[in-house]
């Protein structure tokens, strides 16, 4: 089978102007509308009406369209997901798999995810603390939504990615940023002290990403004890996005709360099929929780999407038992983008950027260009490249901007000079 | 390409225990879980501690494991989907049509519905009205999040789908249910005066499935257009579901909102490409609601699940341009399972069923069998049919029970038979 880049559908109306993504375009209408819809007077419940619009997906709107684009501004490779997933999922839509299934997955996947625990993490997690969603989204808002009630707080470690906050505005929860700090060698690190003093008798989640997007900061195991106790103590919730765990430069994996968490504990870890193994558009995520969790977590996501989908599963499956030579080549890819980048960077002179150990993305300043959207917009008219504004990532990462490297090395160059030429 | 029953796949662990949808397999253990769980005491928030499961789902898995079920406790048939439909999805997977995509859905497939309203509604329903969302559930959640703070009161008609309640009860709303009317004759009825006098000034939205799940009701024109007159003068929101609009065995279609509303009404309408496609494992559906609703719900979205999938959008498209000739066969089939059905009933002697004109469910009673449940587990255990407990629909269908005949004709017989010995 042929991979190559999605193409116009020829027999779909409208051709023309539509293409689907990752080059996605948008009738000159829809942009208009854009300025127009904000301005909706539609009697919405307030928090919908004052809800905040992620810029990141901003500037990929405004990137529609836009001719001979180079996509970096999601958190997605240009490489299709690999033949071998593809096929699986196939296979199971050939063989009719395709009815309603259980509300938290099939049994089968849920197992090979055990299996797969045991083998990458050397963790013994059985199958009924496994909870498989229609996305890593749809995991976090459920997590979320399980335990969240209006006017509860969230402390969360930032930069973050917009939606997470945003998932948490929609359950009217109050959320609490506690920056980390950035040194002068460009490393992030989080305080521990800071961390602990922000929450207040209100809090019921401490929400960590951690391997983090975008800084690509990895907690270490210690960290993770430290507030693994502090929310013993507490009664506080640890919701942990484990989202980019596979997308480290050193070793198998970065550190789990897995690895030092008791069964019982109250942590909601949200993990997705999408970036370690290219799966962005298959929608598949789970939750790893408490087993006398399982209950409840199923009523909530029967009445927030009824259940996942069953062929989908089996591409998951084969992802699990199959995958592991196609995430090593993945990392070797993005390691050699990541140092590539870095080389650039500073024989431009202009750029404050510091390769992290961990995800495909580089997160870095440009002298004397504070506003990140400006930059952004500038990128996207002038160099047709696409990043995503730091403001994305919360208020403390304003005046960054995010660079997803998870592209072929032909890519990133013309890419890299492009941007040279702007800058 | 043949198309048969899900078989387990041998090279998947413990294939002998697990099999999947809709002839799906738990453990043992599992099932003994399931009591345990009921009990868990894990600090959720107050909502989901309380959040009551749906007797519906538990029927479902009270089945699991049974050897030589027949399924009619679900709202899908026992056909895979129509081959044109999954060679359309396979192709845009080969293609590499597998990336994050507009929060809304493709703008192909939004194209495409809009000239689907077009040509089987006689409407101009432009696609910025219309939202695509990864499931006909997750169009609700997003219609009832968009809406819905705590405290807000819906008033919903019903029998009702208890997982429609269930998303309401998780937005903290509270559901004023208002019981249709079932005549002698066993036709169900609305009485409007009491649907307004319901309406409170805390009444945010209306709930109407129409047609009816599970009683087959259909709102006329008239009704329909007196509950808009209602709700307009009283500013409350119509959330309208017509997942089964197409179901019908007299005419192409039942009676939509949008044959009387105006483009900015506040109606959100709830549909899905589950049941008119048998497309229940794909998980697409959609919104239809006021073109200024776009930006908002867009948001909505992207922090509820981020995007639906690409590839299964390419499948709907080719459910909406070549699926007529499919929706007719099935609706010929299933009408005539639904005579058949009443001719069988009538001769059993203690079954009150009338035949509606929509969906593909019988709704029907048994003489001196008030408890649904006992009856539907006395079923699945003495004769291997699984059906749908009527308080699965609220406490005003307690009582009844509910059986999907979008089966094939001998397994609708088969299961006749072996209802007719039990009872």
């Amino acid at each position: 089978m042929k991979k190559k880049a999605p193409e116009v559908d020829k027999n779909i109306p409208n051709s023309s102007i539509y293409e689907d993504a990752p080059h996605l375009h948008v009738t000159d209408r829809a942009r208009e509308n854009m300025q127009a819809e904000k301005n909706c007077t539609l009697n919405f419940r307030p928090v919908v009406r004052d809800l905040a619009a992620n810029p990141g997906a901003d500037m990929i709107r405004y990137a529609r369209g836009k001719e001979n684009m180079i996509w970096m501004g999601q958190g997605e490779g240009d490489a299709p997901t690999p033949d071998f997933i593809v096929n699986a999922a196939v296979k199971a839509m050939q063989d009719g798999l395709m009815f309603y299934g259980p509300a938290l997955g099939s049994p089968y996947l849920r197992t090979a995810l055990s299996g797969y625990y045991q083998r990458i993490y050397d963790q013994d997690i059985g199958e009924h603390r496994i909870f498989v969603t229609q996305s890593g989204s749809t995991a976090m808002s459920i997590a979320l939504s399980t335990l969240l009630d209006k006017g509860d707080e969230v402390v969360a470690v930032t930069p973050i990615w917009k939606n997470l906050l945003g998932a948490i505005e929609l359950m009217q929860a109050n959320t609490l940023e506690v920056a980390m700090n950035c040194d002068q060698n460009g490393k992030w690190s989080l305080d521990l002290g800071k961390l602990f003093d922000t929450c207040t008798e209100n809090t019921r989640v401490i929400l960590l990403v951690s391997p983090s997007n975008p800084t690509g900061w990895c907690a270490s195991k210690e960290e993770m004890r430290a507030i693994l106790d502090f929310a013993r103590e507490r009664g506080i919730w640890i919701v942990a996005d484990e989202v980019y765990n596979r997308l480290v430069y050193d070793g198998l994996r970065a550190p789990s709360f897995l690895d030092i968490a008791k069964p019982d504990d109250q942590i909601l870890i949200v993990n997705s099929f999408s970036k370690t193994w290219a799966m962005t558009g298959w929608r598949l995520g789970w939750i790893v929780g408490p087993e006398t969790a399982e209950e409840k977590i199923r009523d909530v996501a029967i009445y927030n999407n009824l259940c996942p989908q069953p062929f989908t599963q089996r591409g998951a499956i084969a992802a699990l038992d199959q995958g592991e030579d196609f995430i090593k080549s993945q990392i070797n890819l993005w390691r050699s983008n990541r140092d590539l980048i870095k080389a650039r960077f500073d024989s431009m002179g202009r750029i404050q950027y510091t390769p992290s150990d961990s995800t495909f993305y580089a997160f870095f300043r440009v002298d004397g260009e504070d506003d990140c959207i400006a930059l952004c917009k500038r990128l996207v008219d002038e160099a047709q490249v696409l990043l995503s504004p730091g403001c994305a990532f919360g208020e403390d990462a304003r005046g960054y901007a995010r660079m997803c490297f998870a592209v072929s090395e032909e890519r990133l160059l013309e890419a890299l000079d492009r941007i040279e030429k702007v800058l």
